[in-house]
């Protein structure tokens, strides 16, 4: 992890770009950033074009006396590569350098993330300069982690990205015939006879407007590819460093969910998570959250590092409006409660000028601490150094778990039909959501996950089976799980073929149930599910999306109250084995995920360590004996907080002598945080 | 027609893509679909590729099966050309094949409707293939009718379709002044010297957005053009199956109506008309009902084909909404109500990938018959099977015609002014709706139809004005008819040149006005329109656009409540000759225009079979001294209706002795359909 | 001036296009239009194609025969260049005229404003067209201004261009360090290393969407190059014209505050401004007033010539509403009292064919006067033949001014951050209204105008700080002039670097404040400006953005009512020298703008010559010991305005004899007009 050099606390820094001033100025920053605490630097983010001047003109020496001046000062670095952007007049003498759009139009050089991940002369330069840099100062003491490359980013549709396509299709294919089988390529008259025959799914193929396509599988596939062929740039200049500096952990900046890269085939590269947290003002706290979630999922629980977030405004939000007083910690602690094991900033000092002239710094344009801005940092800064260690490395215990899966997510959102309202992170929120809200530890999990640990694991719209997953859900479920899937579920297979079977196709057996068709209607009409007794006794507004659903060994929970299927099933429970499997017919609303959730949470015993509170998230993070509890409130109002076991409050000292049958009152104002070490159950 | 091979009954049927399927699966729909009274089935839709693996390499093997599988099970084969998408191949070995979009970007392979009319490789070898197929298949005593390509759409934008376009232009004007002349050249100083001059109107020139363009006059060409260049690419797979089967008839499934090919002129080269209907679930009735009664126009009132329509969903709708039961049903006895001699499906089994995968069909993705649609279908298998040829080849017999005209569409869709929300089709909609809401047969009539058999002509917005025209409305009015036409028309010659004689240019003696200016304002904003007395006494909303009408002759009928202009003439009506002539000076609300044509209609005894009922479709069919009359329930309240003729109710048996003094009642369920065969008058 | 030919009253006329007619047709209008009172002819406006056939064909043979018919009947005669669009052949045979498109695509013939402005073949025909124009045509004594082009329109993308760009860039700033430096260019890796590794922002390069851009810096550059590089093309035309007839005056027609082209440094190469005027029926009439202020303040109050207005409908708008009867004349006023010395209209015969068919022009198509639209002409022609020379070069003397910069208008138009809700016109137009809606004299003024005239001068969201210009605000102030700007205002220098002294950078001193932070909410929620007591006592609502602001010397007028800068000061005053600079910290609502700017005025004794009623505008203009008032009734209902000082009303020539003491009541109808002769103070 970044943090394993022994700096024996949360790493708190960010993002430092001293080439964009005058070097009279580096000094100020260095002197002013440790009085907010600041203790790491990520430099060369966007170095190439100060460190390669021509094809054979290489000049270290600014970023020899950058990395001089912040050692000199005591910091850590976090060194990137550099290798966003390529230089200008690489563009001008190798144009393959280039991206070409979906449009089919070859760009100039301009803005980032503009090199072809095919380009022989990107693959050759990006690897020479990361190998250039691991053998300049991998040796530095103070060299935290290498930072590859920066926000990895879409695609690129150009011949030689077309070339790489047929090559990838004919390693994973083999004959073309199955290309044929897979794609359904008999539709339309498609039939491929060579793999010379396919072209990339682009606007001027298969592909129009955001993300529709005539053919499926094949656009799956181009997904897939794009982001096998990016992550090859980065495996390049990964191995480049490694062979250099094996033990300097290697990462690149994750951008959440982010829908061109599968980063959990990523992750299985990085040495560990990082990634760029930038909520928008209006996100409730669940949506950071489950991000934080997913991140740390990526690589099973590992600690992560929060490697951005800004201290004060997001100047490509619409509205730069200002992060309140309270907060930039409240959120900072939110990714340590989640499993980060940084707090770092995009960025030191506010740019002058270009497009990032307004986002936030620590430093403001003004180049001086005397802001409201500096003295929060400083002030996290100073609570950081007092938390010291205690927190690193302990990771989250969950017993429930929400599937994610890109492959999914890339099907529906190229899907044509049933409805163009579904949206899969929105669905899977839903029900992570409803764990968080109810202070219950849930991870995210992939479709390779290990289930082994959980006891709950809810799959929403689990449309894309891939092989063994239904097996792996039914294994889960016999030996006691239970398991929640939703509408769209099993439909298709890892290449998107609709199953023959009989939805939900090979997942009919664990829920039990038949859904014969599929209703789809504007958001302006809903109907009900009326559940009759029991938890989840009520009538539940759904949306979108209604099943006509069978009984095949299921029983019927909830029951359609409307449309010509008023009174057959909706929401169904099948007994699997030791387990249930339940299945969610339509988009339900929030209430009745939550009580859902909170249900199979209680019948398996699973309590929250602390009472939900509305708007205040509670979260756990444990290991090597000791246990900290992370209370933060979200709302804009007091809130008070139940506790039933002893604790400690670390920011502030205090001590709680609670237990079940004396609890004692948590206090927190708006905005605030409480971390709280447990001293007994 | 497509029945003329003596299958005695409607067919029932539509596509069938067996090559999406293993062939150990075409037995089992074979041997499904007749259980649904599936009688004939559409095939080789996208066959191309399957059939042509190179230059000269083709394989009918499979298609040979197919024909043969299904001819032993006695279907009737409606045999597609394929030719609406080229193979990969060829798009990589011809270039030429390729299209180029309005954004003069060439296209890769890809989609379908993907070659270019004017391709030399297009057009020898779809002619090719349609030959073959004519050779190998055409002796088939089951093949009832050719199926050339799929839906033609609409156009190419590359060097050979513009040296076409100048070609086209000079056959037409002969000399290029006659161009600038017809043209307003001048106009921006677009004077051309020589036809080489002459660029495609696209986004690169004259046109941009949503078919804004800065030349009106080469905008119209250009389309005239386009849909005569595509047109002659289904002539010329025509002529190469009529050179062996002179006796099988040939169709192309068109699309309603659909802006870029006039149909009109296509329909002269097709022996039937055939069409695919796909409502959207909120189109009222008289949407649909209005797209059958132009494309049975097309041929002056020959029945038509119903060549599609979905059994369930549709799925690149944006909310694929179930056909609530009954509807299916409902809307296939619609189509034979006004004109259909057939009701056919797309389509027999659903697709497993691409993007129709959940498109409705009769099979779903279960592949067994034990579903609902599935069970709808055959229901209503079982009663055309009981229906037998009793309607087949009968008529509309109507009084009243609608004008619709490409033309006038194209003109009135690029023009600049007066208002962005004049619809063509919806003014057209709103004057036969209203026909069609009294229960009056009103047929869609075109620019060069004979007018000769019908007592009232509307022809709304008829901007247009081709020569002759006005005479024919003359002589038609001056005979005795009641001729009614709207704002915007007689404005333009049919190069959209407008009228220098006082609008409306050579209706205005007709109508015996002269509107001075007209005022356009936005949706928001409405005017009145006041009748003082009589059966249209009342004041009517009007909206969009507001003439100031000057009377030539005419009598002000109704009068503006509102703006400067209150008071002076907003509907009109002029004695001319036996007939009369109406204006109506702005665009009206339903209800004005219901009461209109059924005043219209009354003067001249036309009667209602039945009386009108909300919700309630009455359309008549008849020959032979056979008259069928249906009655239609599309609201989702049982109606009730009343007869007053005796007649037998053909798919239930019930008999009515009904007269005009001793009338009786029908009952309807919701979504139900009644057909009565008349037995007295 | 267009009217220093002795014309000796208001040229009205407008342009006229015989090229679209037959040479039949000419007479009839020429005989028409003095019924209307035409005198003043623009023609050739799109001529090059009739007069160029090929690269050494040139025929004036129809152009001659106009000339002659025009000048036979007594008309003046504007003559334009008509290059603003090249002959169809010349893009054939020079395709470098032709231009690209900020996606990349080389355009084809069409449209206009097609032509390169870097092209070879552009430069060298239009100047040529030019020169021969002049020396054919420049000795008529009735040629009373040269129209070069017409309306100069956004920009080319070419290869041409950009090397253009590169060549500007190398003579602004010497060496390739001082662009990045500008630039910012290290943000992102940019950096050049030489002026050939530049490319023009475009979107295949930084920018994207509508203005925005990754960096500031090469965007605005790019602006201000392709303003100057296109008009060098008119640079060139006038030169050529005025090598021959150095005695007429050159002009081109603007378009108000069109973005694409910097009209002040425009004006310094024109020899007079005039405009073309189509106001959206919606548009407020402070909006068309503020256009002609700034048209006027140009060349720093000299008349303008209205070149073109619509007598009826502008086809381009959405909804073509009609100019309600009175409302031609009463904008036709607004242009005089705003400092207009002409009355043109666009177009003298309204075209029969291309995409201006449905504009408005004097003469309808039916080619009769006998037309409301002709007769309200007919009836301003006889009016401003009555009123004569008497306003002719008067003008407005104003001691307040606004001022408007184009530089500053991109900078805020291109920003990232921090609101996407600012408009820029919006703000410019909120306080030069304020004192339009007061009756009290505002010019509109630019960043290079002299400022020593004014005691009050606002600049709102004066963002871009040029060199100099908060000395010369400083200057202005400490001589005792009100000085009040906004939210945003000093941020950034002329290159689009943000200040590194604190907020509002030059600013700050002048203010006497610190702006620390700009907090920006979407227009859903607001902010108030409380004021406890004096003329601006009250609750302001402000919205978008919000300056948490610190005094440094200033006092705080307003503070906010909420958020967690409730308190803190949002208008403050800072006496400086003799004189204070206002500053408000928000957008805040026009009622506020309107107090304060009243305020501003009635404590430097600035008075209005008439009080303000709702809805009336109040101008006046003098010279030379005369004065006229013009009071323009906006509004649909008549208002009665209180006169204090002897007049008399030149139209319809009524006698005021009124005093301070004794006032006299003026009346308005409804759209109506008087221009006041002042007979005393």
């Amino acid at each position: 992890m970044i943090g394993n050099k022994g700096i024996g606390k949360i790493p708190y820094g960010g993002d430092w770009n001293p080439e964009q001033w005058e070097e009279s100025e580096w000094m100020k920053d260095l002197e002013l950033l440790p009085k907010a605490g600041i203790d790491i630097l990520t430099v060369n983010v966007f170095g190439w074009a100060g460190l390669q001047r021509d094809d054979d003109l290489w000049d270290f020496s600014k970023l020899d006396r950058v990395m001089e001046a912040a050692t000199a000062k005591g910091y850590r670095i976090c060194l990137a590569t550099g290798t966003a952007a390529h230089p200008a007049w690489m563009a001008r003498k190798h144009p393959d350098i280039l991206r070409v759009d979906i449009d089919g139009r070859k760009r100039k050089f301009g803005a980032r993330h503009n090199s072809c991940p095919s380009s022989p002369t990107y693959r050759a330069y990006s690897v020479r300069l990361a190998a250039k840099l691991a053998e300049r100062y991998g040796h530095r003491e103070n060299l935290v982690a290498w930072h590859v490359s920066n926000e990895y980013y879409e695609a690129c549709w150009c011949d030689a990205c077309e070339a790489g396509f047929r090559r990838w299709l004919e390693r994973k294919y083999g004959a073309i015939e199955n290309v044929n089988r897979a794609w359904n390529a008999a539709f339309w008259g498609h039939t491929f006879y060579s793999f010379e025959d396919v072209v990339l799914p682009s606007h001027l193929s298969e592909e129009w407007g955001a993300n529709r396509t005539i053919f499926q599988g094949m656009s799956l596939d181009w997904r897939r590819y794009n982001s096998d062929n990016i992550l090859e740039t980065f495996k390049a200049e990964r191995d480049a460093l490694k062979a250099v500096t094996p033990d300097v952990p290697v990462t690149t900046n994750l951008m959440g969910l982010y829908p061109w890269l599968d980063y959990r085939a990523w992750a299985r590269e990085m040495d560990f998570i990082s990634w760029d947290n930038y909520p928008s003002p209006d996100d409730p706290w669940t949506v950071t959250a489950l991000r934080h979630a997913a991140m740390r999922g990526l690589k099973d629980g590992m600690p992560f590092a929060l490697m951005e977030q800004t201290p004060s405004v997001t100047n490509w939000q619409p509205y730069n409006a200002l992060k309140r007083p309270g907060v930039m910690r409240l959120l900072s602690y939110q990714a340590v409660a989640n499993g980060s094991d940084t707090v770092m900033f995009f960025q030191m000092r506010r740019s002058r000028g270009a497009c990032e002239k307004f986002h936030g710094a620590v430093i403001d344009h003004c180049g001086h601490g005397d802001t409201r801005v500096f003295r929060e940092v400083a002030e996290l800064g100073k609570e950081l150094r007092a938390l010291g260690a205690k927190t690193l490395g302990t990771r989250t215990k969950a017993r429930c778990a929400v599937m994610f899966d890109w492959d999914t997510w890339w099907a529906l959102m190229l899907t044509a039909g049933p409805t163009v309202d579904l949206d899969y992170p929105a669905e899977i929120h839903r029900y992570w959501a409803a764990f968080a809200r109810a202070n219950v530890a849930c991870d995210v999990v992939f479709a390779d996950s290990n289930l082994d640990g959980y006891e709950i694991v809810a799959a929403p719209c689990a449309y894309l089976m891939k092989p063994g997953m239904a097996e792996r859900f039914e294994a889960f479920t016999r030996r006691g799980g239970a398991f929640l899937t939703t509408v769209l579920s099993g439909l298709a297979d890892e290449s998107d073929l609709v199953t023959d079977t009989g939805y939900p196709g090979p997942l009919r057996t664990l829920l039990g149930v038949w859904v014969e068709e599929t209703d789809a209607l504007p958001l302006s009409r809903s109907n009900g599910i009326a559940v009759e007794s029991g938890a989840l006794a009520g009538t539940w507004e759904t949306k979108t999306l209604f099943d006509v659903i069978h009984l095949e060994g299921a029983e019927a929970i909830g029951r359609w109250t409307a449309e010509f299927y008023a009174g057959t099933p909706a929401l169904t429970r099948n007994r699997f084995g030791a387990g249930e499997a339940w299945y969610v017919g339509g988009v339900v609303e929030q209430a009745l995920a939550d009580r859902l959730v909170s249900e199979l949470a209680a019948a398996r015993g699973i309590a929250p360590p602390i009472e939900p509170v509305e708007g205040v998230e509670v979260t756990e993070r444990a290991g090597d004996g000791r246990a900290y509890l992370f209370a933060l409130n979200h709302g804009s109002q007091p809130a008070e907080l139940t506790l039933r076991f002893p604790a400690v409050s670390l920011l502030d000292g205090a001590s709680y002598d609670a237990s079940p049958d004396s609890p004692a009152a948590l206090r927190l104002a708006p905005h605030d945080v409480a971390i709280l070490e447990r001293r007994g159950p």
